[in-house]
């Protein structure tokens, strides 16, 4: 069993404030915070080090890594159907597998402890990587019911059975209908009719571009979130992605419905979607996490980045400086991302919490002066300050190098397949 | 006299495609890209590197790092009038010197070769300490009339007359009225009349928030563009710094008068000061270069970030995922911040250039897979990819080690200058 002490650390308090103590984790557990000297062999140094809860990314596709940089600065319609569906049409069960295997690497070496993914076939296999990386990963199998969504429904259900709880609890299972204009009403009901039966929550895209919410008035006559809760899918607990063009009358839903959001400044950015009103939905007590999106519309999985922007983006949108300050920013990438992807006894560090932990290095120029660690994590340092990173206990990257995974390896065959993919020259050295 | 090759290395053309080849450097300059093999001693590998011009902040207050996360999350003049103002009248010649240095070791290591700033008294520390880093600076002196505004003008004269073109030309130096809600009309032409008798150029603060237009408008009856225009202190050539909010009106002065704009996406923010509208400024062809604003309101000098904020602003502001695209952000970092500056020869790789150039490391997880490097650098890299960074045909970081820098020393004189200011604990060993 695991069993050390993380001593003189700097740490995020679940209130928002800095406090300072030593870190004892005992098997997948913070035992307790201590506070004076600590001797022994089982010893982290936290001096000159900020501990945080491992930051959630509540909503990506870590497969599409394999995609970065293939495109773009293109019109949303022209960059998903010439160039990302045809490609992803193309992916062998082995490209989902290293496709996340680097998500996975890439995660870890930002401060990722957990994550939420939403993607095609052979979602087994991201299970396996959640299970060799020692991430914690919330997945489902993204349905577009177009063609056969029984039996990706099917293929949901039984990743469900098979996955839900596995790995010491690392790896849970939600349904993934992908959105209100790739599932019509009457798949919703049928979705929601098979996660109730099992118990299981639901991961979906909700009102990401005006286009979605014009099409949806359209051809319903009413917006998304009117139309998908008379399905009776939000009835099963739901974490909604996006969220950016939002009516009054939508956010009573998500508030009545204790929909978790999770916003994806970086990627609705980029794709030019729009500014989700992340400051209304926390005024009214939304649950408002954090996500990266996919890499092919971000286009990197950090989240320290995207706890930057969340931030900075609320300020602007609202001409406000005082909308999401840093300590709530970072609540949102962790407490409320834990929240988001409804697992338990994560995202706070306290005394019985998951030992999920990430130490930030402080001793670079951009912490000085070292007046306010959150202040300077959220505002002015970068994902390479990740030094340590601990899930359930267990110490997957230490003083950057990565312990569970042969970064090297996972690189080569990674490049390897994004090159079969696409025909295009992908690795460093070609 | 420095004489060396980087083999093998993809870069960034002027025309924003990228090619591959060796780049010849003698002396201060690039003299020659070539092809095919290369041999002897004064090599660099440039292989798995991806080689841009070096990155322009061309508007800055480097001491400012002194008062990193000191004040954050609140209204702009409670931040000002309560908590920097009083700090920044105790600063010493000494403060002025250390705080400079970080900021120069900081931009080193974020791939920052120039640097465009304005601050209080002793410009002339600044003038060291870009002297001793080998970095290029754009200096002048921050002048507010309210108090001695003459002493402050003899003061920037004085400046010019000893620093212009000094450090082997590194050092150019600028005048610097600070806004026009700081310096009454009278004054300006005042400053307009001394800087134009010595050929020197300005560097001010324009319509950086809707508050200053309204008192302008109130004060003047007429918006900040047009009453500096009335002044004559557009005819020196003009560095406008912010340009948030501006009516067409503005904008056809900006361009009629070749003023060259410093857009500061992550101050601009952060402050909630507004979104400066940059494609409509790029589509009438003026030089929008990138900056990062003071350390106290950023809070970083990470020009990479600048560059990425700058793409996603304005895909967001323009609900346009065609805006900025990833080329033309690097070139306003890159070429129009050599403009923007007016350093003739900086800011392209091509032969007869000014050797300023950064070596991107292309093998992080976050560089996989490596089909588009200028859209890998500008969407999904951080400041940690710079490896190796050459102002004026001089090494000044090598594998992301410091060479002209002593980085401990600079980082302890720095939070002991920190710590006396403010009475506060700054460094990560206290």
């Amino acid at each position: 069993m695991n069993s050390f002490v993380i001593r003189g650390v700097k740490f995020f308090q679940p209130d928002g404030s800095v406090g300072t103590g030593n870190i004892c984790v005992d098997g997948d557990k913070i035992s307790a915070i201590t506070r004076g000297n600590v001797e022994g062999t089982n010893v982290i140094d936290g001096r000159g080090m900020f501990a945080t809860p491992g930051l959630v990314n509540a909503h990506t596709h870590a497969s599409m890594t394999l995609l970065r940089s293939f495109s773009d600065d293109k019109s949303l319609m022209d960059w998903l159907q010439k160039d990302i569906w045809p490609i992803e049409d193309k992916m062998t069960r082995r490209d989902i597998y290293w496709g996340a295997m680097l998500a996975a690497a890439e995660m870890i070496r930002g401060g990722t402890t957990a994550f939420a993914d939403m993607y095609g076939p052979c979602m087994d296999e991201v299970a396996k990587v959640v299970d060799e990386s020692g991430l914690r990963g919330s997945l489902c199998r993204g349905i577009i019911a177009f063609a056969d969504g029984d039996g990706k429904l099917a293929d949901n259900a039984e990743l469900y059975k098979n996955f839900h709880g596995a790995a010491d609890g690392r790896i849970t299972v939600m349904f993934g209908p992908h959105a209100i204009y790739t599932c019509p009403p009457d798949f919703l009901r049928k979705v929601a009719d098979t996660a109730s039966k099992l118990g299981a929550e639901i991961h979906i895209h909700m009102n990401e571009t005006i286009t979605e919410i014009e099409d949806c008035l359209k051809a319903h006559g009413k917006r998304p979130f009117e139309v998908v809760e008379e399905t009776g899918l939000f009835d099963c607990g739901t974490l909604a992605a996006h969220c950016v063009h939002l009516s009054d009358a939508e956010i009573e839903i998500i508030r009545r419905k204790k929909i978790r959001v999770a916003h994806n400044p970086g990627s609705n950015m980029k794709l030019a979607s729009g500014i989700a009103p992340v400051t209304k939905l926390l005024t009214v007590g939304v649950t408002v996490a954090l996500g990266t999106d996919g890499a092919s519309s971000n286009n990197n999985l950090d989240m320290p980045e995207e706890v930057r922007l969340a931030a900075l983006l609320a300020k602007v949108a609202t001409l406000n400086p005082l909308a999401v300050p840093a300590a709530q920013a970072l609540q949102m990438a962790t407490d409320f991302g834990a929240r988001a992807l409804n697992l338990n006894g994560v995202g706070r560090l306290e005394v019985g919490a998951k030992a999920d932990i990430v130490l930030w290095n402080m001793r670079g120029v951009d912490w000085q002066p070292t007046f306010n660690p959150v202040s300077l994590l959220v505002y002015s340092a970068s994902s390479a300050a990740a030094d340590t990173v601990i899930v359930n206990g267990k110490i997957l990257m230490r003083n950057r190098q990565l312990l569970t995974l042969d970064e090297e390896k996972i690189i080569a065959e990674f490049n390897a397949c994004a090159a079969r993919l696409t025909g295009k020259s992908a690795a460093v050295s070609d």
